[in-house]
């Protein structure tokens, strides 16, 4: 039995005994303890401070004496001077061990620390960042024996992290020396480690110690919007977030477009890559001004986004993603120079693009399936992100299935006779009394309800300008609801629905949401409008239910919806109008970005990296322009639900008039699937 | 015991028992034989061609019957047609075994081939390049299995190399698709291997199999010229050879006076590396048009240059090199992307500098001690590289030293009264009688000396303009031999010589070499000129005999002059000013541009990259600048050679003439050695 004195750390409960005089760093490390250490124990970084408890432990069987722990020492009273220490703290490469001793790591002690997420069904995020940083002393320059500075700094950098091989990103060649000497042969290095078997790679270098923060960048690149988080990668904190529209809007509002401008303009996929690039530049100026740092703090950037984003990013040419078979350029992940992509961000930068699923379904879908976590799921769960297209996956722990649907962009205001991108006026929320057929709605920037008193000053600044995606789900739903709509998804006249807020608008029937006035002309839901809901819907409804077949499930335990649009829209109007499966109601719920939020997790742990890719592989794809099931799916959804279809769920939920609008006048919703060109974007 | 037949390739002797259908490719690989092949056995390349011998062959034991070989196939008869195949040779992708068979594989057939070099002494290159080109079939696109383009390209590479990993550089991604739907899903990638455990790199990509030769540039970057050998990677010969001046130099002659021109204009490091980088891709233009290829086709490119020129073409300041401790901004071998330095060469190629020894001995000696390989010599070498900076390696297998010696310019012609760079018009040899004290000589673009008939008339274009670096050592050894210069290097008066040709000039004489005509003034060699070279063969003489110190011998076997300059001179004259240690006449040889050959060697066999870092890593360096005994060696070592003096094999070859000219006025030759200021470059 060793007479060793007794070291436990908490949170951890790893516990060892260690000769007196053995530094707590030391003791940590020899027993595997997360506990941080960017100077080598040299007490400049401060990111190895404990809390030693003293007194009676009887859960760890100890009893801690107050002289447990050496003296607090020069160095410790030197950094307390100069940057203060959290009272009760100590330097854990200062402080020796004299008798057993309990010693707490604080969380932002920890390399590994959780960073916090706020919605509690999904996983944590463990903080393991690609970005190291390193303070070394360096060897001088002797000339007896002559080396390089930089086999020196490698040497140094060697020694303190124990890779075997470390390589230097070229641009660090010029400024090496005088770095060194105005660092007096001690430099900080902030080290790339990779996730992948790849040496470890120097991309920035500082004179001394280099305590400024470091940054990475998350970015999910959109076609309509690009959003970037900008994270304190020893935090796992986003510091500051921005987004901006994606500049490329004007080769084409969507996808489609776009790789057409692409085909019918020599050099045009390059004029929108420059375009994209640019966009990010901007973005990056301005979300370092937001958070006050510079930008050559930003030291990671990871990238989401759809394959024709993906493409356009990178420089590729789109043209093969426009026909079949949809053959992309390039699945896998890539880590390549940030400066390739023409980002002006720390030189040395390795940018890192999720990997794309399949030709439809991009590392957009990768980030969900790495935020929403599908594959590590005990039940069921089918998770949309619902955009132009719909990317879809189905799965649980047993595997996962994808697929995109093409929805195209009704879901987001086009298409839509008075439908708006989701900005200040648009209607966003709305209810029908089934009894008077009366509206009452809500606009985005305003609080009230149209029916509410002072509605009208609150929205005399933006007006009421149109409706946006979630809106014209709500109101055709609660038409559905109020009777107003059959499941055929025509519009009763005047007569058939006692209201005269339906009227005939040339052959088909309308509804009157909102009547105008002075300034704005009256915002009504036509039944064209309702054709191009059920259209897209049809199609998100198709694709889950392809995967539903594949899976041979007729049920999921639970739907999350991803995406801006996800955020926005009820469950249970989405129920009514059957964009998705019957599922009880409280286990929909909403994932935001979850996109953005895939990218910020690879951002932040480079481990997830290596998991993505190979979930991906894993991933069964389902190419549904050439599954016929997809094609049957999709003209037997475009009707709305009926309380006579199977939805039991939907049936607890809400009662579903049994009306038909039908004058045998040939429109049928069926008919309109046929007509239908499948759109990709 | 096996019934299968019996296969023998020649020249290897290697054999081994297949069974009958066994294509000749397939036994070739299995034992081991060396036989090239890209297209996969696909009867494209006709890399594989192999001469099947029929007949008895005792020494073999075989007997080889006509119908050993499996007939002239159509794949075959249609190479034939279209290329036309030598007599008696057949594909050994082909040709498959029937019977007992002698196989011989010519030369052009094998991957790692000699590589023939002119010398006969030093050890043959074996061809092995870092740019290998495969030729593969890549799966088609299918919706059912997305994956990208690139995933496939690299699945078929793998399993035709055997990499378990390979990467892409980025410039191929955007031309990637284009690419392989022009092959129709067949291309042939330029896969750079790399000499360490890195993962081979796609750096070219072209559709179908492509034939055309590839091609490597070995360049010596000198500070007065660059040097370039355009090579065939698949042949190893030399199809083009191009220099020019180094741009450079309009920022100073000599090394030294560009490192000050840096230290006193800011940003005046990056215009010379903006020059040497503009004269490089000159060098690209010129060398591409003599060979008759584009600049896509040149795939590799190696360098070699001296520290200073080192830093100067990466862009880094070469301050540190200029003051103690002549700290390397980096020693080591570097492979970095050509684009990085600027070079406009196929994109995605990586250059190769070799590893600098120490700060003053560059990569330039690293390719020096690659090319003369003073590490594998039986006996004991003395390498000295004469330029600016004489660069010496003294070794045999048991160990090698190096240093470098500051001659400064004197050797090249300048700090010469009558000198001049080797060009048409410069004395280049010079005879004395050593009866009359007459001179003849020759210039440099004439082939008659000056006292033959029809000289003046085949000068008349370049007239006699000076003394380049040979003429200046061969006259003053002559002048030495014919007792006109005494050991002290003093030039004895008329009275004294008896010929007029001596006169006093100044304070000390002088020695008419040419009269001068009408058009140019006379040739002398005056005091100040021999006191010059005086210096910089004392400090050349002193290095080396550091070396030979620190190795505890007086003698060396051999001694190898390397450098264009040392193609020139006379090892005689080189003694008799004792240049070089005392050596056999026939033991000293010259090696010509070895530098550039160890470039072109690198640049040939990548293995020989490993070789040369593992041997500078091992290479004793010694830094004459803090070394007591070399500032010993220099003082004692700038006077001339005495027939009295310890050089029994001096005085084999020539008797010296016992004269004095000292007049006991003060100037002595050792003197000078204190006054001199070491320079560098």
């Amino acid at each position: 039995m060793s007479s060793d004195p007794l070291v436990i750390f908490t949170p951890s409960g790893k516990r060892g005994t260690f000769p007196v005089g053995t530094p707590i760093l030391t003791a940590a490390r020899q027993l595997g303890v997360d506990l941080d250490s960017a100077c080598g124990g040299r007490g400049i970084c401060s990111k190895c401070q404990v809390t030693p408890s003293y007194g009676e432990f009887p859960k760890h069987g100890v009893t801690v004496a107050e002289d447990a722990l050496s003296e607090w020492n020069a160095v410790e009273q030197r950094y307390d001077d100069k940057r203060g220490l959290t009272p009760g703290r100590r330097l854990g490469c200062q402080a020796t061990v004299q008798g057993d001793i309990v010693i707490d790591v604080p969380a932002e002690s920890q390399v590994h620390k959780q960073v916090v997420r706020k919605r509690a069904e999904v996983r944590d995020i463990t903080l393991n960042a690609t970005i190291s940083r390193v303070y070394v002393e360096v060897e001088e320059p002797d000339m007896h024996k002559p080396s390089g500075d930089l086999e020196r700094l490698m040497t140094a950098l060697k020694e303190a992290t124990g890779h075997a091989e470390i390589t230097i990103d070229t641009h660090l060649l010029r400024p090496l020396q005088p770095i060194l000497r105005k660092g007096n042969w001690a430099v900080t290095a902030a080290l790339h480690l990779g996730h992948k078997d790849s040496a470890p790679r120097i991309v920035a270098l500082w004179p001394g110690y280099y305590e400024a923060p470091l940054f990475g960048l998350a970015v999910d690149l959109g076609s309509t919007t690009i959003a970037g988080h900008l994270c304190n990668l020893a935090t796992g904190e986003v510091v500051a977030s921005s987004g901006l529209m994606n500049p490329q809007i004007r080769f084409g509002e969507d996808l489609m477009s776009r790789v057409s401008y692409a085909m019918m303009n020599k050099g045009g996929d390059l004029e929108m890559t420059d375009a994209v690039r640019a966009g990010l530049n901007q973005l990056v100026i301005d979300i370092a001004k937001d958070a006050e740092i510079d930008k050559s703090q930003i030291l990671d950037a990871v990238f989401v986004m759809n394959p024709v984003m993906h493409h356009l990013f990178l420089g590729i040419d789109p043209f093969e993603l426009g026909q079949a078979p949809f053959a992309l350029a390039t699945s896998d992940a890539l880590e390549l120079p940030a400066s390739a992509l023409g980002l002006d961000i720390a030189p040395g930068t390795q940018a890192y693009l999720l990997p794309c699923i399949a030709g439809h379904v991009g590392a957009d879908a990768a980030g969900v399936a790495l935020s929403e976590a599908p594959d590590k799921s005990e039940d069921l769960v089918l998770v949309v992100d619902v955009g132009t297209n719909a990317e879809i996956l189905l799965g649980d722990k047993d595997g996962v299935l994808a697929c995109s649907s093409p929805t195209g962009p009704a879901f987001e205001g086009a298409q839509i006779s008075a439908g708006q991108r989701a900005a200040p006026g648009a209607i966003e929320r709305v209810e029908i009394d089934p009894v008077t057929k009366e509206p009452r709605f809500r606009v985005i920037g305003c609080e009230f309800w149209s029916d509410d008193e002072g509605f009208a000053a609150a929205v005399a600044n933006t007006g009421i300008t149109g409706i946006c995606g979630s809106g014209i789900i709500e109101v055709i739903a609660e038409m559905r609801i109020a009777g107003l709509v059959d499941a055929s998804g025509l519009i009763g006249s005047a007569e058939q629905t006692g209201t005269t807020r339906c009227f005939l608008d040339g052959r088909t029937n309308s509804y009157t949401l909102w009547e105008g006035d002075a300034d704005q002309k009256a915002i009504t839901v036509t039944n064209a409008d309702i054709r191009a809901i059920q259209m897209a819907k049809a199609a998100l409804y198709s694709g889950a239910r392809l995967l539903m077949d594949k899976r041979g499930v007729d049920q999921v335990d639970r739907v999350v919806l991803a995406g801006a649009f996800g955020a926005h829209i009820s469950a249970k109007h989405a129920m009514v109008l059957g964009m998705i499966p019957d599922c009880t109601l409280d286990k929909v719920t909403s994932a935001g970005n979850a996109a953005g939020t895939g990218a910020r997790i690879a951002l932040l742990n480079s481990k997830a990296r290596g998991e993505i890719e190979t979930l991906v592989r894993q991933i069964e794809k389902i190419e549904t322009a050439v599954e016929p099931r997809f094609q049957e799916h999709f003209v037997n959804a475009s009707a709305l639900p009926n309380s006579s279809d199977p939805f039991p769920i939907l049936r607890d939920v809400v009662a579903l008039p049994e009306v038909s609008f039908n004058t045998g006048g040939g429109e049928s919703s069926a008919a309109g699937g046929g007509r239908r060109r499948r759109r990709r974007g």
